[in-house]
């Protein structure tokens, strides 16, 4: 899984069948020190995050494994919304 | 998923018997904020998307969850055709 | 997918039971412009691929989805040899 | 696989209820010669290790092998705690 | 799948029960003119490798393809010792 931080959305009308209700968010990758990198990712939303928040997202097959996601042409999804980073006894990142 | 533009095609007449009637378009990987990037991939079209439109794509086992793409041996599928790209309550693109 | 250009091969005689019979290709990878990268695979050839010859490939799970490379430790198809790369109304390349 | 250096957690409380329980830490990649990498994932925990320790992770499907992990949404798992990395004859490491 | 050439091991005592009696070797990368690359990846051995052998390795749930390794916690196989390389008519690697 990577750290990132939701930035915007992506909307489409015309596209596979079951990707209907699904939100596709833009991450911007973070570093395991919760530094933003120049890297972006779209993922699926399944835990109602929203733009600013830090957020978890794992990739491949692992995006299928939620209820919003089952079956579905989705290769990145947001499972977790990130509270804390803690680095060797140091808070990086705070909610 | 990534962002990307759809900028030409490939044509192959050689190819494994499964691949047959599916487009295979080159699309040119953009940032979350809708730039393009001097990287590619060839994708699996599934949504008759047309050169210079922008996209969504998704990657490895999640590019065989279409109707299109069920058990064929392609690993990136463009899965939607895209609308509109906002970051941070900027509008980055509109179709 | 990725274009790429044969131009090798790899013989191994100590090797999975399984990997017995194929073909085991070096393809010099390719930008979606049909220009050399300095990036390269080994793929399996599904389609009678020489050296030379532009080709096709997918990787991951996607590449065991041939009658030649089901169930086998493999990441990397040949499944497609390209015959022309259209880019913008341009022709990059033509076999 | 690869070698990395477990430095820091994750805090989640609102997450995919499957993720309930699962210990998500930040790994800071090495090179095969145990040598810190400026890049991390987060993995999750299956074998009990803490920050400072050297670990092997793997990805993909394969972090849903795991007791711990099966059927659940995640892509990094650590799943071996490492005692000795040793590099032609010579150890680099020892824990 | 990539050449590689192996170049030392991991020893590991607390870990995975499915990874018991498996062994794991750090493999340099070569590109495919046989050139040590600058990055290494941690495989399980499926055809007793020896440091300085010259292999092919297979990543992702490719990777749990040989007897060694169904169903287990691993993303990255060595499954051929390499007795040669040629690139467009020229030996660049002999065994």
């Amino acid at each position: 899984m990577q750290l990132g931080k939701v930035v915007g959305t992506v909307v489409s009308t015309k596209k596979d069948e079951k990707l209907e209700g699904l939100r596709m968010l833009i991450v911007r990758n973070m570093n395991g020190q919760a530094e933003l990198l120049d890297s972006y990712v779209v993922a699926i939303d399944s835990v109602g995050a929203g733009v600013g928040e830090v957020v978890l997202w794992a990739g491949g097959s692992s995006a299928r494994l939620t209820r919003q996601t089952e079956g579905k042409p989705v290769d990145s999804i947001i499972m977790a919304i990130v509270d804390q980073v803690e680095i060797e006894g140091s808070e990086k990142y705070r909610k």
